[in-house]
């Protein structure tokens, strides 16, 4: 059930590198990274077409972050643009993998690469499925009574 | 129904300065000294008998930040043994204030001091009262009958 | 040599409120409004004509903070688009303060307003001047021979 | 010329899940671990006898993040106490891993593990070798006259 998406459709954002975000070695603090990878997939969903803050809100379904990776390739410095490109790497109605690029906005330079891995949960962090009506803007195929019945059979 | 309190009784309780909390300029950036308050709060809180935790999870109540100042005299640096020194200023059933001291710990130099002043609320942030079993811990009179009456015709 | 500013000149920026800045409340952690007035205040230098981080790595001038407030009025919640409107309060060659309102971007509601007062400073941390080039962007008249001899019989 | 470390030797330290921490799913957002790594890092090398803080200042040499990875078992709340567990997984002179557990103090129940791995660098982000001295800390032999000679023919 797993889409593959070896060349993942990235959508682009924009952050500017905040003095908050700088450590005492003069660029931006690793961990931050992980918050400019939110930024990404927040903006993925709007430009998909949903808020991920009414899927919370309106729907009951969180993205749990259950694992994260991310490769630091040169670092960000205060007042630098940074575009975020956030692609989906993976998709069923209950695991959702992203993929993201971090570069210098002015040279195109890769900053740095990472993956998401996210359950899909509800508000108790217990393991839910997409809702309906999300499947499409995770390229995931409307579900059918046929496919229904064969997915409880044979489920990954 | 303010209680002065010209000299607090302060709470200490420490933090040692981390590389997450440093910025470009060497020093810890200015927004986590509002941490460094809440970690003192914490504190303050367990040493007069309660869970601030609990407070939100078992009473719905919670308090909500309504204002916060600092003054800072000298940076803290990575690896700094601080002292975060937390008392209370003022306190009714509806608001509470508290007041802080920064030191280094090596030396007791003051680094910073503030105040945060909290509205107690509930979980939808609607103005509430402290439960009556937590206004010992903010030196608060048991509420009688008459205190009661009182107050509803009198009230700040 | 304080230049009154009853009504600031206000620049307004936008930020859109990230996961990483909620806390359990479920509304922006108290101490990330701080950081909002970061981005405003570089967002103001960038409107009068410089980079911040210029004023730094060039001129080895920092704006070091000396105090902060915020008065929090009404919470922001999770993506959000916030304005950060940031206008200057006082300035002179050695303190510059800025004020700021903190706007829901829908609405214009006043979520939150603060101010903060700098010491300028260099890389060391020590008290000095604003570059004369720089006395412009904060509405300082330029530094002329008589003036410069009245200031040292008579500074501030 | 790396060190195998199957069963790395753990050193302990604990934090307390700060309200700043958390975020509107009521548990501690996922880029905070990386900050609890550094956390576990730093208090490593204290108990393996140095401060990182002086590596950096006194010897010009820095543990910048290569790669960091986390996978996320179970949440982490609000006052709950958090052990850090922190082992060196992999080391030569110029790149170091680490290996994290996290886990709940009172259950000590494992509620995610991580990996970092450092590239040893100066103060201008260049590659630089661990300074002699440091070795010891991090299980790897002296450097002698021979190994020297060999190493600079045949580096890995």
């Amino acid at each position: 059930m797993l889409k593959s998406a070896a060349e993942p459709d990235f959508i682009e954002t924009e952050v500017s590198v905040r003095y908050a975000e700088t450590d005492k070695m003069g660029v931006v603090y690793y961990a931050n990274y992980l918050v400019w990878f939110e930024v990404g997939r927040v903006a993925w969903c709007k430009a998909k077409g949903f808020h991920y803050a009414e899927m919370e809100t309106k729907d009951d379904r969180y993205l749990m972050v259950a694992e994260a990776n991310c490769r630091y390739k040169s670092p960000a410095r205060f007042e630098e643009d940074i575009v975020v490109r956030t692609g989906l790497a993976r998709a069923t109605d209950k695991v959702i993998r992203y993929r993201y690029e971090i570069c210098k906005k002015s040279t195109r330079e890769l900053l740095a690469t990472g993956e998401t891995t996210h359950v899909v949960t509800d508000m108790n962090y217990h393991p839910a499925r997409l809702p309906d009506r999300y499947r499409k803007f995770f390229s995931l195929p409307p579900r059918r009574a046929e496919n229904y019945e064969l997915r409880m059979t044979n489920d990954e």
